[in-house]
């Protein structure tokens, strides 16, 4: 029996004013199928963001986290299969770092496989009748970052807990001005993260 | 004041299972800020739709027709500007009939402009949170054939009747094993078609 | 027997350095097939453009015209089909014009159909191994303008010459900073110009 | 002083009746700044491609490796930056092999970063009037077991050889009926390559 899911989003950054991850964790329910569902809104910060997620998993001892983010310019939510183990970008962080090919964790390993059924996850969005990928990377930013050390973390310590990471196309709002770009409505997301966190469960804890 | 607002879609057409222009006719309310709304599905056929729009409109005698069609691959809802005389495609309608740049009304008009405030309906769209665009060119299928009888029938007539076409993008469902299509949810679509019935009637009937 | 092609280009405008299309009319040769080609660079102006591109016809009375656009994002040279009588932009010309819905030519027709054989030109230059299609808008900015008047001079006037746009995409070195966005090289927009030239004038003069 | 370096390309698979990576291999010359280059072209077969990239190493002991491949869709060169120990797919490989989550090397790293110095290709590259980007990802398919035995067999030899792997976009005549999709000239692949490799031998062989 699982007993708690711990969420996490992340605050808006660089000139978006909305972050469909912080969207989604805080229209969510506070339980789901009978299990405690812990939110928290991340920093778009290297410096902080990780820290946070591992002193989550610490505190809340959750069954299955799933830590979500914007992908904005993708068109379908992407269920991550991949943390790597190094920051690099050229945009900014909400701190003002822009790390250069920058390892997380010394002599960590190279990278981290997901611990969500990614596949039987994207099936069953699809049978909700909304597109949904597999995705192969989660770029270098901060997404990644609190990815790879949530995974590091719980790999190190030996606990059994589900670790994951979806990214979320813009909502419809964030791509008035931006023509072209793709768009997924909030209420979808919402069901998106519902079936992710429904298989995982059902996988694993046969609730 | 307005009295009655004519909306169409079209049923399903090539490999497609649904039509999201026709979901959101059969979706939409029967009266519409006290407008009464009437509905009809026109047949993706050259040769029965032109007749339909036609007759529907000498029928109903609606003050503002619009009529919606899908452009599958398009990102936002398209208000389109021009109806152009002339059938053209490399796909068949659902009768078969394959167009090969046939002039739709011989000696009539090269291009007819909608009559809707289509700038004014994007900038209200966008302030409903939502995309939009205008589009220069509603293709030469059966949603041209159909808006270009549509607006030369009151052009010949001198009728007052507003004539617009909208095109809609992929229903998420349409999309789910077409990866890289950009889709919009039915609930987004309702409230495009509500911004431009309400900013139509609105500019011309003052409700 | 054709003795006469004008090809024209347009200079760069806003924010880009190059336009494909000049490039292309400047790497053209002075003779293609033992037809004279008269070339000329056009000014991104409403004010400016129109009038050239009717004292050129006037001055040059060439067999054949053929205007080429740049059109930024598009992924295919897109040989054009139809002119609107209509100039509208949210972006300034190189003269600072912004149009609003600005008719053309006052009483002209709402629109006018390319003369060159454009499926035929898309045909040879696939068997060419290049990729084309034909566009049914030109869009409202200052090559549609062009385009039109163009069209509506030879048709006033009576004339034989044939008259074309193609638009090109950007070149790779315009894209090199705008990830995503389509390219071809300036060998392969010259073979597309060949192509186009060649079989209109096969079409229609059997050289 | 490098001595020799070993390009490699694809066969053709899956629909596609040309590979670019085999193109440009063919066509590239044989020596290039006064270094020999080895060339040969792999079988897209998760059976037959990893064993031969390996002998090929061992045979002739290049300096630096670069194998490249067909990644369709694409739209700009795309220089990887890391090979995954996973297989998995849902298209076959040219044997009719459709692997599911497979590790590649069991108890191998979970993955592997290039050698090559992938930054400054893309800033090489983009001063060569052309665009081009790093990419966080090679996929699961034939290329990215390739590259990984590749990666893999240098890091357990301990060998100094520098390891890479390019992705290339369709040639012109592959998106012909794939209207939408990017493409990229053979002769700007040829400029990538040169530009990939002599950065690659400047920054660790001085040439």
């Amino acid at each position: 029996m699982a007993e708690k899911i711990l969420i996490t989003g992340f605050t808006p950054f660089g000139s978006e004013k909305e972050n469909p991850s912080q969207m989604v964790v805080e229209a969510f329910d506070d339980t789901f199928c009978g299990v405690e569902v812990v939110k928290a809104i991340l920093p778009v910060s290297f410096a902080k963001a990780g820290k946070m997620i591992v002193d989550l998993i610490e505190d809340v001892r959750p069954d299955v986290v799933i830590c979500l983010g914007q992908a904005g310019g993708r068109n379908e939510p992407s269920i991550e299969r991949i943390a790597v183990n190094l920051n690099d970008s050229n945009k900014a962080d909400n701190d003002g770092d822009i790390p250069e090919e920058r390892v997380i964790v010394s002599g960590g390993a190279s990278a981290y496989f997901s611990s969500l059924p990614i596949k039987d996850i994207v099936k069953n969005i699809k049978a909700s009748g909304l597109p949904a990928t597999v995705s192969n990377t989660a770029g270098l930013f901060v997404c990644n970052h609190v990815f790879y050390l949530a995974l590091h973390y719980v790999s190190v310590r030996g606990l059994a807990t589900k670790v994951g990471f979806i990214h979320l196309p813009y909502l419809p709002q964030q791509v008035i001005d931006k023509k072209g770009k793709p768009y997924m409505s909030l209420c979808d997301m919402l069901t998106v993260l519902k079936v992710a966190i429904g298989t995982t469960i059902n996988k694993f804890y046969k609730y």
